[in-house]
């Protein structure tokens, strides 16, 4: 009997489902909106009859198939408590139980469990992609904001509460920029895709820089795939955008190798898509800032899920990581 | 019958050796040079005739008493290995096979296990002092540097090549201070006890501040009691360093909590016997550094371990946790 794990993503407008087999393969994939629904009964109800709807189809190709459980990955999904506490960019608000709340429809499932985003790309890294075997690794998910995972002897780390991984909001610059957390300085506001639009921002205005391919572009329209492809067409302000972004994350992975000397940091997400644009400088500035004892022992690897599935399998990854246990 | 664990604790000039009750009590103890031996070799021989005299006056006075092992906190001493590697104040130099060769004096022993200063600090912590029935938490060692030790679901966490937990080598301030281990604005330059003299020189220089306390002392003479006492007399120079000292660390605490979310952080070490002076401005500075789901929940305590026998009892902890395995 072929066995396979459902994972959910929820995001801000879109909630992605999919069917993810033991090789991380999603067999079939929806979608439904997020925000469009008045309460989170509704929202549970709907994404239920989703879920349905998916594990009737894959029984039409396959009625051998069993279904171990779901893996739910949410912006401030607490793993302990099951869950998804003051998220501030989806409809649902205060604390919501979702996996009790979702549990209720699927009562014969093994296993329902919910962690945030980034924890579940760890967890997808681990089970089906470049960090299989390691049990000392870090991820980091470069996008809007900068999530991160940590994995320690094979487990992932919740800490105390549940909320462990938020490398994303340690300080980079004191009294730096201002983060969407609304503190300051923190490496998200740097490292993430829009930091990499305030890099070029502020790139421009200190170089003067009329002559760049990226002089044409509004503050709203520029993108990080923008800058890559002005990076491509040896563009100095886009080229320099790299270098400062690398050299910023570099800092910080060090932080991160001095608390915990993973074996490997793995990278997600858009700005990675550049390669070694940004790979070399963020190599680079990292051994810069390691202890002897941590130098040119960490690799730093560009994650293997794929980016289209990834938060889907990422958060399937929970229920085979559940039922190790 | 009574089960004891032997600590040793190896400092660039003294080696402290103490058999340790179950409670955390240092029965007896005793004291060898570390660099006045030629060799490893010697030095192992005569750590050993040390622990055998003190293995020989315990039974005197109580023959029931069964000795558990020993452990070992030394400067870069590797717990997975054994070995302590390129310690940069230790008389012996690469690697040194520490384990093997102090196990073949000691054959019978149960348990002969290392780790470095600080996580030996941790573990006596959790097993004897105020961490006890915790599952995650931090310890900081602030002394002529800033050592930590991290404990993640009551594991300390050794990440992949056993060197985690040099939170104090951690970037605080980019292009800062020249910390000890050649690289720039490492938290260990703020935040340890020459840290805090640094910080009252610099502050003597910016106000010109010949009525400080302080101003008739040589940088060389300045030590952090002479800080802590010039501010219990109300000195504006002593009392900054402080208040600066604890938003440096608070900055650094609240780096590491939004990895590890831990129940709470111990501080230990010589400036934490300033009190309030040095925990009020830590707590407040690490609070307004937390993204709000940390706020308000992670404590920040003073170790319990007593500061003269902390880190014989330690190392002695060592023995306890490798016999829960």
């Amino acid at each position: 009997m072929k066995k396979v794990a459902i994972g959910v993503d929820i995001g801000g407008t879109n909630t992605a489902i999919g069917v993810v087999d033991a090789e991380g393969n999603v067999m079939v994939k929806d979608n439904i909106s997020t925000p469009s629904h008045g309460d989170i009964d509704r929202y549970i109800a709907d994404l239920s009859a989703a879920i349905k709807e998916l594990i009737k189809s894959v029984k039409l190709l396959n009625e051998d198939i069993e279904f171990l459980g779901i893996g739910i990955g949410a912006p401030n999904g607490n793993y302990y408590s099951g869950t998804i506490e003051y998220a501030p960019n989806l409809s649902f608000r205060g604390m919501v139980p979702f996996v009790e709340l979702l549990t209720k429809h699927f009562p014969d499932m093994n296993a329902v469990a919910l962690t945030n985003d980034a924890n579940a790309a760890a967890l997808g890294e681990m089970i089906y992609g470049g960090a299989k075997g390691m049990k000392n690794f870090v991820m980091f998910t470069l996008g809007t904001g900068v999530g991160s995972g940590i994995v320690v002897n094979g487990d992932l780390v919740y800490g105390h509460d549940g909320f462990a991984g938020e490398c994303g909001h340690t300080t980079l610059i004191p009294n730096g920029r201002l983060c969407g957390c609304s503190a300051l300085g923190h490496l998200e506001a740097y490292c993430s895709a829009p930091g990499m639009k305030r890099t070029a921002f502020e790139l421009m205005a200190h170089y003067n820089a009329n002559d760049s391919l990226l002089a044409d572009k509004s503050f709203k329209e520029l993108s990080s795939k923008m800058i890559f492809d002005a990076a491509e067409k040896g563009d100095k302000i886009a080229l320099e955008v790299f270098e400062k972004t690398g050299a910023w994350l570099g800092q910080g992975l060090a932080d991160t190798v001095h608390h915990l000397s993973p074996e490997a940091v793995f990278l997600f997400g858009g700005p990675t898509a550049a390669g070694e644009y940004i790979f070399k400088p963020t190599k680079e500035s990292m051994e810069r800032h390691l202890l002897p004892i941590f130098k040119n022992k960490i690799k730093i690897l560009p994650s293997k899920l794929k980016p289209g599935d990834a938060a889907i399998v990422g958060a399937s990854a929970l229920v085979w990581k559940e039922l190790e246990k």
